[in-house]
């Protein structure tokens, strides 16, 4: 039924990286290199990312991007609402132009006002650090210990 | 972001009307005309929801369909289940068929259980009778009041 875009899952596999890597300006280049997507995906989903304010970016030749915010900071409900827009389950919304003729009068209108303040309340309860920590515990072990060295 | 099926919208509105018509069976064509939805989308929700439990349907010439439970006791999370399928926010089973090549593989596998998993919960947490209830508070009083009655 949900589903969620792409991009959003790579944006969750980069902000994991960041956070693995620490405090420390990682380039997209690096983040590519660490995450195996492409580049271009890497680029895209950082610029999104840095135009919401969960990245931040520093030009200049020891420049790159950190998370603007440690992972226990960051909400699922923001990395999704960077990455998709409002979080809202919007039925109406769906035929945009065609439009619906009776809306001002729609016994419907703001029904599922209560299911999407629900659902924004539990997007915003799981962090970022709780989805990495889900990811580390399904790891098996010897991968858990290497993954933050790897392709530094 | 989410979108809901048009047909869980008319699911709503279909099950809102049998509630307040109280626990006498309803016709296809009774609810259709006090609902102003099409009657093959009623009939069709009507299909689907006898299926999935949430409503029964009796034969016979004074047989109808009836809520298999009040609107207390259904939760908006198997009305959305009953119209959609599972409830699961898988960005990775949107291209289907093309797959992914390294799924057996992939570190974010998994990563959005724990998010699916509060989504399913705040939707078990809203019921039938609260989406109602919000409906009729939404109301202008002098319809509040009407709606039961209208075209029985």
């Amino acid at each position: 039924m949900f589903r969620l875009n792409r991009l959003t899952d790579y944006a969750v596999v980069v902000m994991s990286q960041m956070s693995a890597s620490g405090a420390g300006l990682r380039s997209a280049q690096q983040i590519a290199r660490d995450t195996s997507v492409p580049l271009p995906t890497v680029a895209k989903v950082l610029n999104v990312l840095t135009r919401e304010g969960l990245v931040e970016s520093h030009r200049g030749a020891s420049g790159g991007y950190a998370l603007s915010r440690t992972a226990e900071e960051i909400s699922v409900a923001e990395i999704i609402r960077a990455l998709e827009g409002p979080i809202a389950l919007t039925a109406c919304v769906d035929n945009g132009g065609s439009g619906c003729e009776v809306e001002s009068l729609c016994p419907m209108r703001g029904t599922w006002d209560r299911v999407n303040d629900v659902i924004h309340q539990a997007l915003s309860q799981v962090t970022l650090a709780d989805l990495i920590a889900d990811q580390q515990a399904r790891m098996p072990a010897f991968a858990r210990t290497a993954a933050p060295q790897v392709a530094k």
